[in-house]
């Protein structure tokens, strides 16, 4: 059973609690950090995007297509749905010879609130442009021209790109099993949100793939520089990955390619340190990804980024967030339980 | 540590956990069934509303001031802040004398997203009678009404009834008290989503309290043809106590007065089923209301309520909904834990 990550406060009473587990792992494999069970295999969901994307760097695909530096990121993102979105991954599409018609990750609102309620005023209803998965949507359709060309038959070699066997996909689950070192062959699959295959993989795994892509030790050569450039690519342009008010966004705008953080659903949590060659992989036990992943991300940003006074500030917004109510009013807090701070201090 | 409650299925695989802690009690006190930690104080939150409604009717200010079904229904609600909603809740503030300027819940948009949609279609901004809790409050200003009279002063003698010490909520937290027989004086207390005190008691004692309201023994005279009348208001206007699509409406759509249920924040459950004169109280570790505290509320309500086939296969949608993905593919389910069956089955 794992132990308590995040706490949550109303007044001076922990109301309630986030349990799970986290593995900071260097490029050699060495767990330098860990609480809970790290071996435990976990669907890492859209954690491990940039793992997903290599394929489009490592394949010529982006240079072919002329990728830049926001379709990169937005190929790894989980973005708020939100205009500048929406029109960049059109924008990667459209490079393919393709459009929104090819996505097959579905249609929904936009995750950001108040993008909803623009497009609800201005009569639009969402598209799968708004999927918060549509860039690495995007970047697959372009993988998929690479591997095909971009003839008048991609739309239909493309079809069914989501499916575990169709060869974008085998492609993609080949970075996956590659950088992760774990064999996908033998392990539990489900369908994401977006359809494709998510694999279980333990989070010592996870964090060993995030040290390889902070160092590229390990990987292969076009991996490795597939990685580097897509960490440089999300650095330059963090609002792609996901967007107004985000913690990646907001962390990655102010360390720039210090962190290379991301967050999957059912509050799976991936981090690439490239000063320290480390990896992170998080998972609360509850899936809470809004507050728990995020407040335990925070403490491990915290405890393995070097920081002046000014990182401190900055930081403390995620790692410790006070929480008000409807008036304003404070009424508590969020805070990385003790277990966790002990073990990053480590 | 409490044990699970709720598991998330992906597939195959158990993808995320939700533990928690449930009592069932009958109005004698006797714990017929329970799992985890009963006996911890947690807050209630919004779970409690009815127990709060209390002196409303027992004041005689319901009486006074011609209050109906669906305003004694509203006043026991966390609704979606449709539209309905709002003026429901604007209906009993013109009995008072009184206006949403008076309501002191701050405003938000509406809990209901196709509300919110439509809102911003029609380019309107939330108020205070969107808020979730806007029936509770407007039940709030028509106690002030009773407790002062409907003269001028009113709105200044209202004026700040969300405070601990104001006569209003003190005749509020003295029906907790006295329903729950649990001492608020010496436990936690929070500020809830609100503004209201929310006062940390056991699941035990919030199960008794519910048991008292199925079956009216334990309570005062007043307090027991108050709990009888808004039972009943509730069960002939289920859609004012929650709103479309949610569990509270729709389960109380079905069963009528045989089953009071009521969702709070965080987590929390509470239900009187008056046939057997049982109450009910859970809490999700995690605070996961959506999924975790309703899928708990559900198996426990197909554990305690007698069912014939049309009501099993009602209930399933609740006690195991399926998960589908933004393409509409199944992808996983909740279930109810085995050792919440077990411990139900008892």
């Amino acid at each position: 059973m794992n132990p308590p990550l995040v706490e949550v406060m109303r007044g001076n009473a922990v109301e309630s609690i986030h349990r799970g587990a986290i593995a900071v792992v260097d490029a050699d494999g060495t767990v330098l950090a860990s609480l809970g069970d790290i071996e435990r295999p976990i669907f890492p969901r859209s954690a491990v995007k940039v793992l997903q994307a290599l394929p489009l760097v490592a394949s010529g695909a982006a240079d072919q297509l002329g990728l830049g530096d926001d379709e990169l990121a937005i190929a790894c993102a989980s973005h708020g749905g939100e205009e500048i979105h929406a029109q960049t991954a059109a924008r990667m599409l459209a490079k393919a010879g393709l459009d929104a018609d090819a996505l097959e990750c579905g249609a929904h609102w936009p995750s950001l609130d108040t993008a909803t309620r623009q497009m609800a005023a201005r009569g639009q209803a969402p598209s799968a442009l708004n999927n918060n998965c549509s860039g690495k949507h995007a970047g697959f359709l372009c993988l998929a021209c690479a591997m095909h060309g971009s003839g008048p038959n991609l739309r239909q070699y493309a079809k069914g790109y989501v499916g575990a066997e169709h060869p974008v996909m085998r492609e993609v689950t080949a970075a996956l099993q590659a950088t992760t070192g774990f064999d996908l062959v033998g392990t539990a699959r489900g369908t994401d949100g977006c359809s494709i295959p998510t694999y279980a993989i333990p989070l010592r795994h996870l964090a060993l793939a995030f040290a390889r892509v902070a160092t590229g030790i390990g990987l292969s050569r076009d991996h490795a520089g597939a990685a580097r450039r897509l960490r440089a690519a999300v650095a330059k342009a963090p609002y792609m990955v996901a967007g107004s008010g985000r913690f990646d966004t907001r962390v990655m705008e102010h360390f720039g390619e210090r962190v290379f953080c991301k967050v999957g659903a059912e509050a799976v949590y991936c981090a690439a340190l490239p000063e320290r060659g480390l990896g992170v992989a998080i998972k609360v036990d509850d899936g809470n990804t809004a507050r728990a992943a995020e407040v335990a991300m925070a403490a491990a940003i915290e405890a393995l980024v070097s920081m002046n006074d000014a990182d401190v500030d900055f930081m403390r917004d995620f790692s410790a967030p006070t929480l008000r109510n409807w008036n304003g009013i404070e009424v508590g807090a969020l805070r990385a339980a003790d277990a966790l701070r002990s073990a990053l201090a480590r």
